[in-house]
């Protein structure tokens, strides 16, 4: 008897935030391999579940990709309902490639479940759209950090200092300030409107807002927090003050 | 006695791809407001809400956005509770900046309840990941169409010719073919994989894929169709053959 595999995308980490399909999968799940921590509150939905963790934890090394592969597939293969869990949406910036491809190669059904994005939620959070009719006619994502941590070599610098461009950039903490000082070299201007969104929805959620040459001074200063962070740079209107606190841009602490 | 305004996003279509928020919102709504007929299932769950469609239908002007925000403030003061339904993600191309505007300025409180964006949802359903781990790491969502229905004339094509991004094109079906010609012209392969995904996740789903060369053939050929289409293209990779179907690309009807 085969198994079923559900790649289930949480939302960003409110557990109102999941779809009713995704607490579907998980109030039915036999098996569910998930990567963060802070997933608790939805993890309790699978109440009936062997729990996996697979993930990243600060200072230690994640199980290895082919180690959670063949994990999907063992448990798959027992005729288990398997539900891969992954933040956000499944599909974005969280190497579900690797996962699927072994899943198909090892011709097991499977679905996937979209979820909403960290990105719309922090926006929804802030108060911002993602999209201004005349000015904010582009949205694009981009990684900060390549599989080294460093700012990836190959980014598209024409595309990321558009000024009609509203930008955001996953897994950017480290790196920004070095990516903001080249975005400042090459044209665009320092006043761009920044948002930083962490731990969004979730306990410890904090937003910020300023100019990019603000959050980079910010960053340099404080260096990345624990919380995974989403950056928004461009066009940006609305910042909600009351939510968005703005920038501690105070330099006296540099030092 | 202030009511409040909650703009909540219904995500694509399929009432299971609600989060847990969104049909809570519903349920307790006393009066919703909403732009698409094919909301149907989704506005069943507001049973005790006065529903009010103020969208767009094929070929009828919609109702003017100034007459939008005119009855969100007037249900709002009578000390309601107001449901702002927004396909897809609320923050994305749906004109959510000039509502929020009305309800900031008036004083009412309010809330943006993120959801599943049509594009994530596409993504899913035809099986393919947004990004790779080295070859798609940016995505990028731009609109096909200008306020008159043209190819926005500010586009920026060194982002959007960038074989290393993948680009989902909303409200694009008309001016593919324009669009595909600029990009070929403009030395992006006319064999880059494309996507357009239709009615996604809601009655009529459709879901097809071809090289931008063959989609542009097509739409150029039978024009636009009347559901909402999203088209993706770039490093796509791992379309599911099972759910999304070659595009038709047999000439001899062109004529």
């Amino acid at each position: 008897m085969d198994g079923f595999v559900s790649f289930v995308s949480s939302g960003p980490g409110d557990p109102e935030l999941l779809t009713r399909r995704a607490a579907d999968r998980l109030d039915r799940a036999d098996v569910v391999l998930y990567d963060d921590l802070s997933s608790g509150p939805i993890l309790a939905i699978a109440a009936k579940a062997m729990l996996i963790r697979v993930g990243k934890r600060a200072g230690r090394p994640s199980a290895k990709q082919t180690a959670v592969n063949a994990l999907i597939l063992k448990h798959a293969r027992t005729g288990k309902r398997v539900v891969r869990l992954k933040s956000g949406d499944a599909g974005m910036f969280g190497r579900l490639e690797e996962e699927l491809t072994a899943v198909r190669g090892a011709n097991i059904p499977f679905e996937i479940v979209p979820g909403v994005s960290s990105v719309n939620a922090a926006a929804a959070m802030a108060g911002i759209p993602l999209t201004r009719r005349l000015t904010a006619r582009r949205v694009q994502y981009v990684t900060g950090a390549d599989i080294t941590g460093r700012l990836p070599d190959d980014l598209n610098w024409n595309a990321l200092t558009d000024p009609k461009s509203v930008t955001v950039v996953f897994m950017g903490q480290r790196t920004f300030p070095e990516l903001a000082n080249e975005l400042i070299a090459r044209g665009l201007s320092p006043d761009t409107p920044a948002l930083i969104a962490e731990a969004v929805t979730k306990e410890g959620q904090r937003l910020r807002h300023g100019t990019i040459s603000e959050l980079a001074s910010t960053l340099h200063r404080d260096g990345p927090s624990s919380a995974p962070a989403l950056i928004f740079y461009g066009p940006l209107t609305g910042i909600s003050d009351g939510i968005a606190e703005p920038l501690d841009t105070d330099q006296t602490e540099k030092h």
